[in-house]
């Protein structure tokens, strides 16, 4: 799984819906009513993170859920870290 | 729920095995070996957090999770902080 170049991350960025770049990963912070809640996210989160076998970190503040993707065995961001992201945008 | 006494911190930290004190938490990092394991445990702590309405701080690292407990709504560590991390160690 290879860097993606820099104009790759821009663009990938573009599709990726509310995931900011920092340095050398990309994060959203989600935000649900309850801790009940966002714990049922962070469990499909790692339903798909484990089919996917690439995890993101993940914290969980009550009721926030802080993801951060990197691929660090390549020592950036690659297509894994966005196919990802875009799987997680599209839990309902 | 009051604040604990700094003598009754110390205490408390005696009885809370592998629990360290870090400014106005007590933190503990458990090691699986691999993700879905981890997400077990990060289950487990959940159901306990949810039935004491107290909630841990939880930061998972793939086989990695790190809670942190704090009695925010008192300003630092109360008994309730000592009670839920008792019950984590009590965890299989």
């Amino acid at each position: 799984m290879g860097l993606l170049t820099e104009k790759q991350v821009v663009a990938q960025l573009k599709a990726a819906k509310s995931w900011a770049r920092i340095g050398d990963e990309i994060r959203r912070t989600f935000v649900y009513e309850d801790f009940v809640r966002a714990m049922g996210f962070v469990q499909s989160v790692a339903l798909l993170a484990e089919k996917m076998n690439h995890h993101p970190d993940i914290d969980i503040r009550w009721n926030k859920v802080i993801l951060a993707l990197s691929t660090h065995s390549a020592g950036g961001l690659t297509e894994k870290d966005f196919a990802l992201a875009k799987q997680i945008n599209a839990l309902p």
